[in-house]
């Protein structure tokens, strides 16, 4: 499971307030806590910023990478930010996002043609979030096909699906869920990536659906998620789902969770 | 979700005792407690008293029958135990089970042909258990159309798939898994069920692994368990899955259970 660590993000209002006051040290602690933790990817997002964003998430960029050499995930719907934060980032970044938006899809595809940057593909398009299995998986096609044209390769790929809430109609899990399993079979080494506690909208304990949510997914194939590494519980669900699911050889990563102490029995 | 309560079995010290000391009491408040925590059929079984196993069935039957009237699963490999607990039972027991091994298939299908019994049927054949996919469907068709052609109605099977330990096989949970949706999509109206708890054998914190596997495994349209329904945790797993996995009409179990306070978030 490739994690990628969403606690720096502007929508937090302790990173808000962090990243207003230049506070580089709350920020590299959250990235070394997270790296620590297991995170492959420190997401940055400084999207609240609105005229400021790109002078932020390169600041971002540059404190977290002064303490973790994992890459970050430059989490922007602005192509022109990540391209600033993009000119000093070291090593292999993932780009989050692109969509089929027509602007999104146009600015950003350029930057990415050619390159080995890792890119997630967020099932959206200027007709709005998709609702069933099949408006995910036609969307789906056309970016992946597009990135594919434009010489990135299927494994840089993370497609993201879009979780929408149970609570709004009882289907839009099981069409997630389906949609994952699609995408894993029809594009061979590409990954799909999901941020998922937007299942759990409007319900009670959301923490604990969103767990349970998480252990389905793994069971479909979804080998990526933008998620909360220090989140004992959540990562002890993605250990042990691994494990259910046939991915972890000899239940090695399970064990060593185990006996990390991440788990209530 | 179809709740088999799985307490009453001699394999369980307690339990063989109070068989054994004819004491009613400890069985009756096993059978009621389960009733009341949420199960739709009391399992009952004494196998493990060779050549008194009838006679101990058979008053396991009565007792539970006084202080329920949820039907009870009769649960034996032997088809005169069984007959003998049957002649007592009132209301629609579920026979725990029918398998293709030659000797009780041949004995249990006429006491089956042409009833309303509900009955589970053990993907289990004389050449052992199954371990891949089609060697589970393969036994879950000839078991299912011999039943079907002896008059037993296809909403009245519980196809059991035989879940095997991931420890011994990183295969064996997807296998089960990939079984159960396939049995429910081939046999419309049919059901599947399973005792899931081998699924963690020789692993730490098996009751954590059992519920992430039990959420999986509804999400691929499992839809009955034999299982300990005092365990709140694994009650609060069956109830988020279902909301999760689109069986629960605008969460409303899931909202009950929640306010029943089975969860930890």
């Amino acid at each position: 499971m490739l994690i990628i660590g969403e606690l720096i993000n502007s929508s937090r209002k302790a990173v808000a307030e962090a990243i207003e006051k230049q506070d580089a040290e709350t920020i590299q602690k959250l990235a070394g806590d997270q790296a620590e933790a297991g995170a492959d990817f420190i997401d940055v997002n400084a999207g609240t910023f609105v005229g400021k964003e790109s002078q932020y998430l390169k600041w971002l960029v540059t404190n977290v990478q002064e303490v973790t050499d994992r890459p970050c995930a430059i989490d922007s719907p602005d192509p022109e930010a990540i391209q600033v934060a993009l000119e000093i980032h070291k090593g292999i970044p993932l780009i989050n996002s692109i969509s089929l938006e027509k602007e999104r899809y146009d600015s950003l595809l350029p930057i990415l043609a050619g390159t080995d940057f890792k890119v997630i593909a967020l099932c959206m398009s200027d007709a709005g979030m998709p609702e069933s299995v099949e408006d995910r998986l036609k969307i789906a096609d056309q970016l992946v096909n597009g990135l594919i044209q434009n010489n990135v390769k299927t494994e840089n790929i993370f497609v993201d699906p879009l979780v929408q809430p149970v609570s709004v109609n009882k289907t839009f899990g099981m069409e997630f869920l389906n949609a994952v399993e699609e995408i894993m079979k029809r594009f061979e080494g590409i990954h799909t990536v999901c941020g998922l506690s937007n299942i759990s909208y409007g319900l009670p304990a959301r923490k604990f659906l969103n767990r349970c949510f998480m252990t389905m997914a793994i069971s479909r194939g979804l080998d990526a998620a933008i998620m909360n590494p220090l989140d004992q519980q959540m990562m002890a669900a993605v250990a042990g789902a691994e494990a259910l699911a046939g991915k972890d050889d000899f239940c090695m990563n399970y064990l060593k969770a185990f006996r990390a102490g991440n788990f209530a029995d």
